[in-house]
């Protein structure tokens, strides 16, 4: 039987400075632990506010120095940590929205890099095109955290059912969801999907998008949340910076699996969803067992 | 360019009596084309109160009289007309839930059995087994009705995301939903699906539900609602008797589509969706063309 696990959604302020932003995350990485969270999840593109032009001009090689300062957070903390995301630029010259995730020991586990990209133009409300600057990726991953399952989407990639449904047939029992939604489309729609996907899917969710700062172009909606697989917000932010926390109860997923078997009852035999994209499997101990 | 669509739903009051039933939902149809809707959906087992035994003891051979009765409604009045369903009993015995549409020329244009049966057991709450009597369809309709196009799922059939991709595939606008959530479920996930299901797949959603009647077993949860592609809720019901009516503007799906476009930035090639099932197609033209 799986035990309950605690997760802490970091809804971190985003300032200018790529180098300063990384000291901030570490800072509330350590907070997080030190409330005993064993799980923790950083924003997408933590480390620069969102924009194009930062992208091109903060990008990491990876791993550099940023994939050992990541580590040694997760590792010195003990936390399976969901690094957000970074502006990665790859050998060849392209740039992607990516994730790590690192083991409580300090081992990345796992780079994924956004599948959708976010290209939106909301009549004289919000236009943004991610594809004129990044490549998508075209791999899911789906990490084994001792009895638990988990995969990462980011932000855009949680409009789509499908990776969830891949992941969930991959074993996930909880998604982990960097974010930067938009204003205009978070009031919207954040909620409803991240709510929805946890219920259609029968997964805990767990949303982590950066704090609204004034001092930005770009204003994200904020409201980081944590639901259950029945669709209950267990913990939700409002604007400013925060950490969530919550204590994923394992019997809340088994119940809802049970009691009303959505899982059980798709019909495969009459719409089947093929992986055409390779699915990458890790898996690390649980530091606290 | 495809004109507004005037739709009507009607959350009925059910009764005992089948006959009675049927006389009142004739009434409905009238009444509402009376209003100038073009569109009418009825809900779930609106012959009925839902029960497996009612829906054994009270089935309909198809054709029958029934289907003439139905398309005298639709031809009468002039309508596009989305029965709901009726509990049907195949030449083998087999139960189904059915969903008959007819033109308003009267001819019957599909025939949609539920896809997946309501099998449920919350704890102390509610419990109810569909599959002990029904037996579950395997098709999927998809009705052209002048540029409409449109297709109608079945209460628990909404549940899954996957019926929704096929029919937006084959061009739905627009998902027709008779239901009858239990209250349980209803509160907790009725208005999210549905809304959801409309941003994610970027149809109108129409979702009829019985009423309300102190005097059945089950209790639906009524709240009937008519959505459009942002989720926006444009009509919505309490748990009494009421028929809503909502003008469906081509322009906002057209909009939506545009903005926001999820369809599009669907990565079929890393995830694909194989219809298994037959998809059957019909026409007409519109009434009021």
């Amino acid at each position: 039987m799986v035990t309950g696990l605690k997760i802490a959604v970091c809804q971190m302020l985003v300032r200018e400075d790529p180098a300063e932003n990384l000291a901030h995350a570490a800072e509330l990485v350590r907070h997080a632990a030190e409330q005993q969270a064993e799980v923790v999840v950083l924003p997408e593109m933590f480390t620069i506010p969102y924009s194009l032009y930062a992208m091109k001009a903060h990008a990491f090689s990876l791993p550099g120095t940023v994939v050992p300062e990541l580590a040694a957070w997760a590792r010195e903390n003990r936390v399976l940590l969901v690094a957000g995301s970074l502006p990665e630029q790859d050998e060849s010259g392209r740039y992607y929205n990516t994730n790590l995730v690192f083991s409580p020991e300090g081992e990345q586990l796992s780079r994924y890099r956004k599948t959708h990209l976010f290209d939106i133009d909301l009549a004289g409300r919000v236009s943004f095109q991610e594809s004129a600057v990044l490549s998508a990726g075209n791999t899911l991953s789906v990490i084994h955290y001792g009895d638990w399952t988990l995969s990462v989407l980011i932000c855009y990639d949680a409009r789509f059912p499908e990776l969830f449904r891949l992941a969930v047939d991959k074993g996930a029992q909880l998604i982990c969801i960097p974010a930067s939604f938009a204003k205009v489309t978070g009031e919207m729609h954040w909620e409803l999907t991240m709510r929805c996907r946890a219920v259609d899917h029968q997964v805990f969710v767990a949303a982590a998008s950066t704090a609204r700062n004034p001092e930005n172009d770009f204003q994200p909606w904020g409201h980081s949340l944590i639901a259950d697989p029945w669709g209950k917000v267990l913990a939700q932010a409002e604007t400013e910076e925060t950490i969530l926390y919550a204590e994923l109860d394992p019997q809340v997923l088994i119940q809802a699996r049970q009691e009303l078997p959505l899982l059980k009852h798709r019909r495969s035999a009459l719409y089947e969803l093929l992986p055409h994209l390779e699915i990458i499997e890790a898996s690390c101990s649980r530091s606290m067992q």
